[in-house]
Order: structure tokens, then sequence, then C-alpha cells
């Protein structure tokens, strides 16, 4: 299969991409850098520096893998992307590229502006190249289990039937996010959902929680195969963050009570979750939508968790709780559904102690390039 | 008070900003010429062409009515809108400043991305210009009913409680728009949602219905003070147009079987409920909805009130039904709540043979001016 992977060069689209080849589809590979510029114009780089784009693919390529073809480029630059379409003509497009961070979507207007335009005007984008060029293209889009922040009714997958004084309709389930960047991502999937009704497109959006983890089966095989990872409080998201802080020796932050809750996933998963939605297509004129995490838990309990096994492992592990800078329930009611993708054959890699450990093992081996002033920025909601 | 009218050339926008002023309020008006723009582009001009916003501003103040600053720019431009408020310090802001047809927005991929850019960074300005320089402006933002579609449930104004499994929670009523230009005014709430819930900024939203109707007691005073009028399938509402045709002698067209019912308003009463929402403000803290109609029709029975007055205006008034261009139900449940507005005291001037009347007594002054080939653009949504 043609499998188009846009965002391939973050945390998640690198290795979708290897997957996929890896797997023996034909993968062409799209990143025009936003996530690296970021980065380092806020001074908060990834832990160990990834080669390009291009330069993985060589690696990937040299290390077995299948070619991967590279186009560097804006996904909000229509005639870049209408022009990637009409070349590849993908089967199935995962769409990755939007700007993932919650606390950078606050920091200023800019940011604020950035997020706005790049991720829904990257997502227009994709629907209509979709619709141009190869309209049968199954459109999988990353979204966030932040879209439905914390409400006190079960949080169905997608979709909620609603009877009202006697009558009765089918919605899509209320969302009510969390920061600017969860509402961009309600906003693209009223977006699609609205292309999918008039279009007919085929679209999967994948509501997933926070990612941990850092190795998949793909980037075991050479360590310069390894995912961008990021450990501030921008783009680190907080499992990963809380290891580097119990390895570095700093406090693990915990915003408020702690109390918060929310579905967690393996990046393991998150790529078995991709694979299985793009082999069981969504059907024309159909907007699926699953809940991608496979447990839940609150802040305390993954402080916990990191300070348990960071202390087996000899590392001094201290638990602070700072003044939450976000506006958050720290005590809730919380239980969604999240059944949808272990039909499809998900099998999870739950967050167990050797998990863990296999986490701190890589983060201890690049202990000293960790920089500790990178972590907190002090970005608040208000 | 001081009131700050965003899009103020606009159909509804010019009326609003006279409104305020003739009530000795202290009035802004910004606009960019956007709608005129595109009215030209597209070769859809108003039966009449107003004076620039400069001019109607001096022909006002002659007429009678108060001084109106005027500022020409685009309120996508944060530099530009963050200086009229830090200038002007608001205490209400009346935000027309979106491209209002859903037809444009369904034209091709270049009219969709400025209808999204325009209506949601226009909106996003707004709210951060109002955070960063009069925290405690009332936010006045013209929505649609559109913005619900046709749920097989009543709709609410704006809120709905839903009761699911034994829980409840209060929700934003669930919005499935009919064309991508209404999709972005389901966008623009729920960000305007988030700010509110994050800021506290006070927000009252306005689902309105069409608008029909030209003069209002302000434009009255002098003919060159009339609103901007498109009888166009692009910017014109269906009622406006109904007239134009019948007064050309063109068939009305409706789209299908004309059973699609929706809400409409009088833009008197459009005024009216501007000014009753601006004197009575939301809360800190209050997203405030308003479904803004005053009575429901199908298309099938405007149609045939515009053929029965103007047959009785000595007209040959026949009315055609197109294929539909648009991806729509033209049979459905269609049952909305519209008390709020009515409860801060509007006294709607409804859809009677009178308003009929005058509505064509001015299109029939304007009769040479009407080019019936700027009627229909056969703009489809697939």
């Amino acid at each position: 299969m043609r499998v188009l992977v846009l965002g391939a060069d973050g945390y998640l689209g690198w290795p979708t991409a290897i997957r996929f080849s890896a797997a023996g589809h034909e993968v062409m590979a799209v990143d025009n850098y936003l996530r690296r510029d970021l980065c380092r114009k806020h001074d908060v780089e990834s832990l160990f520096t990834p080669p390009n784009l291009h330069e993985r693919t060589r690696i990937w390529e040299e290390s077995g893998g299948g070619r991967i073809r590279v186009r560097i480029g804006d996904c909000c630059d229509y005639a870049f992307l209408s022009a990637v379409f009409a070349e590849f003509r993908p089967e199935a497009v995962v769409h990755y590229a939007e700007q993932p961070s919650a606390p950078f979507s606050m920091l200023d207007h800019a940011a604020a502006s950035l997020t706005l335009r790049n991720n829904l005007q990257a997502t227009q984008n994709v629907a209509w190249a979709v619709r141009e060029n190869c309209p049968g293209c199954h459109i999988v889009k990353l979204g966030t289990m932040g879209v439905y922040g914390t409400p006190n009714i079960d949080i169905e997958e997608g979709w909620i039937e609603i009877v009202h004084k006697g009558r009765r309709d089918r919605f899509l389930f209320p969302r009510q996010a969390s920061s600017f960047y969860h509402t961009t991502k309600i906003q693209d999937t009223d977006m699609l959902w609205f292309y999918v009704r008039t279009w007919g497109l085929r679209v999967t959006d994948l509501q997933q929680g926070p990612v941990y983890g850092i190795e998949t089966d793909e980037t075991e095989r050479d360590e310069r195969l390894r995912t961008i990872f990021n450990y501030d409080e921008i783009f680190g998201t907080v499992l990963n963050r809380f290891v580097v802080q119990a390895v570095a020796g700093v406090p693990l932050t915990v915003y408020g009570k702690g109390g918060q809750t929310r579905g967690y996933i393996n990046i393991r998963d998150t790529i078995r979750c991709i694979e299985l939605s793009v082999a069981n297509s969504a059907a024309a004129g159909e907007l699926r939508i699953f809940n991608q995490v496979t447990e839940t838990f609150s802040v305390n309990e993954l402080a916990e968790k990191v300070a348990r096994v960071g202390r087996a492992r000899g590392h001094t592990v201290r638990i602070d709780h700072l003044e939450n800078p976000r506006v958050e329930k720290e005590k809730h009611y919380y239980n969604p559904v999240y059944s949808g993708l272990k039909e499809l054959g998900l099998d999870p890699h739950l967050l167990t102690d050797e998990v863990l450990d296999s986490m701190f093992a890589v983060v201890e081996e690049n202990q000293d390039r960790i920089r500790p002033e990178r972590i907190l920025r002090g970005i608040k909601w208000r």
C-alpha cells in the first residue's frame, strides 16, 4: 500500500514511517522541520538529536529497511501538498502535521496564532488534496483525548446518542478542551466531519492520550534511528519528563494536587494503532473515531511509579507539587471508553516496571546530555 | 458606552454602527472592505453602491447623527487590531468581521482557505486584543443558526444538559453545519468558549438565521445611508434574492424540494438584538448564546409569500425548483428555541405582506440596476 506520512520527522511520525516501511509498504515522508525549529528557538531541544529526515531514511535503508521517499515542505502550502498527493497518489495518509504542544499554544499571541493557522490550514489542505487527487484515500488524523476535557459523564469513542425531550439523534461527543492546542483538535475534527459528510471522504480520527516511551521495534535496530525525545515542559509529555527529572536528580514536577487523571499510551502501541487503522479503513463517508489510550492514571500515580522504579535504580527521587499553571480540575470524574482499537487487534503494552526500566536505561545512557534548566519554562494558562 | 464595530461596512455592520451612534454611544467603525472586494472580484456587487465607510460616516453626521470614528484595516492583522483596542478601549465590541457567505466558502480551495483564515484569525485576535487591552470588554460575536444543521431534536439556545448512563453534565449544544463557512462558526464558538473558561472573558454569541430586509430607522434618514444589498447566490440571502428575482421577472430559484426549514429575522430585529445584547452584558466567564431568529419558514413558504406579494404589485412571478447544489436535507424536523432575546425585550417585526411590500418598493426603485445574470453562479457543494 502507498502510505503518506505527514509530520514524519516528529516523535510519532518517524517511528510510524519506518514501521510501514518495515512492513513492506511504499512510504513517502513529509516534514518541514517546524517542530525542530520551534524546539531550537525556545531552547528545548531533544535529549539526543536525530539526523535530518533524509539522513535517517538513508540509515534506515542501510539497516535493512526499505526505501522511504522524503519531501521537505509545509503542509500549509497547498501547491506543495497537492503536488505531493498528485505524485504519490497515497492510499492512506497519516496526518501528524500539526503543532502538538498545549503549553506552546498558551505562550503568547504569536504562538497561539501559529498553532491555529498551522493545525487548521494543514488539515484543510489534506482534505482538499485528497478530494482533488485521490478521493478514495483514507485519512488517518491524530487527535487527542484532551478534546473531551473532563466531563461528568462517560467519554464514548467520538459519538453519542442524545435523547432530548423525547426525540433522539446521534452527534459528535461533546468536547471542551483544556488548552488552545487541544481546541484546534476539536476544530479539525469538525472540519473533517463536514468534508466527510459533503464529499464522502474516509477519515479515522484517533483521540490519543499522552504518549510515553522511546523505542519501537524499528528504532531499536540502530541508535541513530531513535525518535525525537523531548523532556521539557513545552514539548515533553509528562511521563517522559518525569523519567528525565528522576535521572537528573531534580524533583518530579506535579501540577497542583496531582489528581488530574488521563488516559496514557506506550509509543509502541501508538504505532500499532496507526497500523491497525490503516489496515482497516474507514468507509467512504464515515468519520470513525477511536480513543487511543490503554489505561488511565492520575499524575500522582505516574509520579509514584517513576519514583519507585527510579529509586530502585539508585536515583534520589523527590516529588514537588507546583502551583498549577493550567486551568483544569485537579479532582474529577474520568471514565473513557477505549475498546475500538482492541477490537481491531491492539494488544496493549501496559505501564509496567519493566517498561519504565527500559525508559530509564535509555535516559541514563544520555544522562550527561540532560539540561535541567530546560525543563520548566513557567508558561501559565492565565 | 464605547462600542467598537468590526466589519462595520457590511450589510449588518453599517446599520449597527449608526444605531449605536444614534443612541448616543461613542462608536468606532472598522473594516478592510473584504466583502466589497470579493463582490467586485466575483462580479456580484450590491444593487446600489454605498459610499465608502469614511464618506458614509460624514453623511451620517450631516444627517444629524453623531461622529463615528473610522479605522480601515484587517482584523487578522494583530498589530492593527490591538492598536485599535488600545486606542479606543471599547466597553463592547460587535464582531462581524468574518467572511459571511456559505456558497463562497464552497467555491474552491482558495475561497475555503480565505474563509478559514479570516474567520478564525479575526476571532482569535479579538479574544487576545480584549484580554491584553480591556479584559472587561463584552464581545458580541455573530454566529449562525446554520451551525446546528437540522438535528432530529429540539435546538436549544446554545447549551444542553446531557444525561448519559445515569450521569449528567452541561455542554455546548451539538453542532454540524451545512457549509464550510458555517463550520468556521462552530470553530469560532469553540475558540471563544475556551478563552471564556480560561481567561474569564465576557462573550455573547448570536446564532442568527438568514436576515432579510433593507432599511432600518437610521438608514431611512437618507438614501445614501442604505446598507449593502446583495441579491446574488453568493452574498445575497434567500429572501432578498427572491424579491429581486420577482422584480426582475426571472424565476425564484428554490433548491430541490424546498422543504428546507430555517429560522429567519428582519434586519431591524437584528440591529435591535445587537443593541439588547450590548445593553445586557454577559457576565465575566460566561459564554451566553442566543438563537437570533423570530419565526421559521420553509423555502417554499418564502417563495410563495414573495410570489403573492409580487403578483399583487403587478409582477409576473414564477417559481423554479432547481437541482439542489447543496448537501442538505429537503425534509426534516426543525424546532429551535428562540426566547432569550425576547426576554431581553425584543419585539419582533414579523414577515408580513407590509414588510415584503416595503422591500419590493426599494427594489423597484432600483429595478434598472438589477443584473439578472449575476444571480446564479452554479456553485455546487460536491
